[in-house]
């Protein structure tokens, strides 16, 4: 399987531009389907663009669902998103190798947009379904060329009528299993291959617009400028600083700049910041500090700050009676971890008992071409993922 | 004149988008050639895309030519450029009106490409008339989406074939005069409209690639980070501070980031430092010391920086025969000026005698849509112009 899906949408530095209803991300979902109709799956495409390939009733109740996403940032790695969905077919292939007998429904499942590269919202696709985006939420998402979430998906032939939440379809899921690759280094360093998830850090987006004066970077004195850069520089280290101090984690990983020539002190620097704690107290006032520490240095800069929250996710804590359930199913002895990455599966956690497996991750990259997994590694994934569905496929 | 003109480019935020060879730039140069007809000059462009409008002999010795350009830099403003090419127009239709004898060969010049705001090199026009820039390096002139200056020219129909230098044509223009906007507020506070130039700084552009490791900003331990990020945001800040220490300029304006997600380390922060000074051991001297900086900053953070000199201008000294020549046919009192700021004046000062006006800026800001010329200042920038052009022609 990984053959055939490996070539679509890599970019020649090795990373992968899998953008939600690009043509690599059409390319993406032709696969699945084509993997899902040659195991006699019967396969669907929800009103919200996510892929779905039943084993048995796929309009019964309390169904059995795994999966993840196929989608990936810019220049992201192999392992994030596929290796869930791909492993999910081979769990599915041992399962029947085993001769299990599937007494309730069973589904993988292919979320739509989880990487929320390219309208800026992660998991659109199981927002959608859960109802945690609205029709109107996602009709207004926009990409950076002005092209609607809607017009996207039209033009990749699907249509965008059915857009919205799907309460009908969200109320058969009886239990969901996503299986991802560990986007850190804590199994690294030990013998285990495979972990359980705690817990997704809350974590947000916010956009710091810092508005100056645009001037001739040759001409214009010093202390006549009113010049962004600086105030969001002094910023991208506070975020550092007080991060550091509070024990959570936030980033500047993205900038517009306007209007971005060598010779003008720019009118407009954008940033973006990501945000991530164990709590969300922490959240909230490592947030405000950086922001704090914005307006000041914008104040002596000359410089307008402005601060939007584009997302905001609260903490998950992972139905702990399946949580246990998965850790007795893989014999005990398995680690058990919090994370600071959101998945889909912490968007369904709030209206259906799901959980979490990770594959140990030698380098902790991810969202890079240098993301891995060793494939006996892999293979233990696949195990445990069978283990895990075997058992609750008996109830 | 300006009526025609002013609509060409202008982006829907009021600035202007008159990038070298763009469709905006050239319906600029359909203006200047039906100008050019209008009032019965030899129009001709020569092998480097520069237009002349000729009135007299245009092969003969010894001729006065003044000009400036009329593209522009991404949002910029109506002044910079235009108002030169302008007031050159109006000036000569002023002589003809005061039966001035055109007793020297006379040209107006509108020079290719001054901004570099498309291939990232200024006054690529008058710099490869004077050979300071060469085929070669005019052939590997690329810009954002990877067009080389050829293809582009002769996407805009202008024979590439003939790109370099032209030692003929240059050893017949015996004195260059450039009108242009001031682009700080030395004259803001002045009852004098207009200024004689009396050098420009030196001047470069910088390269700094930051390089670090790509990885999840959600996930990755902020001691397991090798993030560019935070190198840049003190390189600019550090800028800023050796800049100010030493009298010097220094902005970075330009930044592009690698994969630029909002949930991603970036790999690469790439920024452009450009920076300037009263002298060439003074720029020397402030660009070594923000490279020693970001290496330091970098060491810490895990980054590479590597440093690449884009483009480097020695300091100008005008011709001082001709700039008294100018301060005495304005009736000697007015105000002499260097500037930060460089000119296709700047270039051919090394191979011709050569001079500057300067129109007083009321607010001084540049580079922007707010840069701004008073009518009646205009008006004496035309009158100066055609005063020092009469004497000129006189010899």
């Amino acid at each position: 399987m990984w053959k055939e899906l490996l070539p679509l949408g890599k970019a020649p530095g090795g990373g992968y531009r899998r953008f939600a209803w690009s043509g690599p991300d059409l390319e993406c979902r032709a696969w699945f389907r084509q993997q899902a109709e040659a195991r006699g799956l019967a396969y669907e495409v929800d009103g919200n663009g996510n892929q779905w390939a039943w084993a048995g009733d796929s309009g019964g109740q309390d169904a059995l669902v795994t999966g993840s996403h196929l989608d990936s940032v810019p220049d992201g790695g192999a392992f994030d998103g596929p290796l869930g969905v791909i492993s999910a077919l081979a769990a599915y292939d041992e399962l029947r190798a085993r001769g299990t007998d599937f007494a309730r429904p069973f589904a993988i499942v292919n979320f739509a947009d989880e990487e929320g590269a390219r309208f800026g919202l992660s998991c659109v696709g199981s927002r959608l379904l859960t109802g945690a985006l609205t029709r109107e939420g996602a009709h207004a998402l926009r990409d950076a060329d002005g092209v609607t979430l809607p017009q996207a998906m039209e033009a990749a032939g699907q249509d965008p009528q059915t857009l919205g939440p799907d309460a009908e379809r969200l109320a058969r899921i009886g239990a969901f299993v996503e299986l991802h690759i560990e986007q850190g280094r804590a199994l690294a360093e030990t013998r285990h291959p495979v972990a359980v998830a705690s817990a997704i850090w809350p974590h947000g987006r916010w956009r710091f617009d810092f508005r100056g004066e645009a001037n001739h970077a040759g001409t214009t004195r010093l202390e006549d400028r009113r010049d962004p850069m600086l105030t969001y520089a002094n910023t991208v280290l506070a975020a550092r600083k007080k991060a550091r101090l509070a024990g959570a984690l936030a980033t500047f990983g993205k900038v517009a700049v306007e209007p971005n020539g060598v010779n003008a002190v720019p009118s407009l620097v954008s940033g973006w910041l990501d945000s991530r704690a164990p709590d969300q107290e922490t959240l909230a006032g490592v947030v405000a500090e950086i922001e704090r520490a914005a307006g000041e240095r914008g104040g002596r800069d000359g410089v307008a700050v402005e601060v939007t929250r584009e997302s905001e996710t609260p903490l998950v804590e992972f139905d702990h009676v399946l949580r246990d359930r998965l850790v007795a199913l893989l014999g005990g002895e398995v680690p058990v971890l919090p994370t600071g990455a959101g998945h889909d599966a912490g968007i369904l956690s709030a209206s259906v008992p799901t959980a979490m497996l990770y594959v140990r991750n030698p380098t902790g990259v991810s969202h890079s071409p240098a993301e891995f997994a060793e494939e006996d590694d892999c293979a233990a994934g696949v195990g445990a993922l069978a283990d895990v569905l075997e058992g609750l496929l008996r109830r």
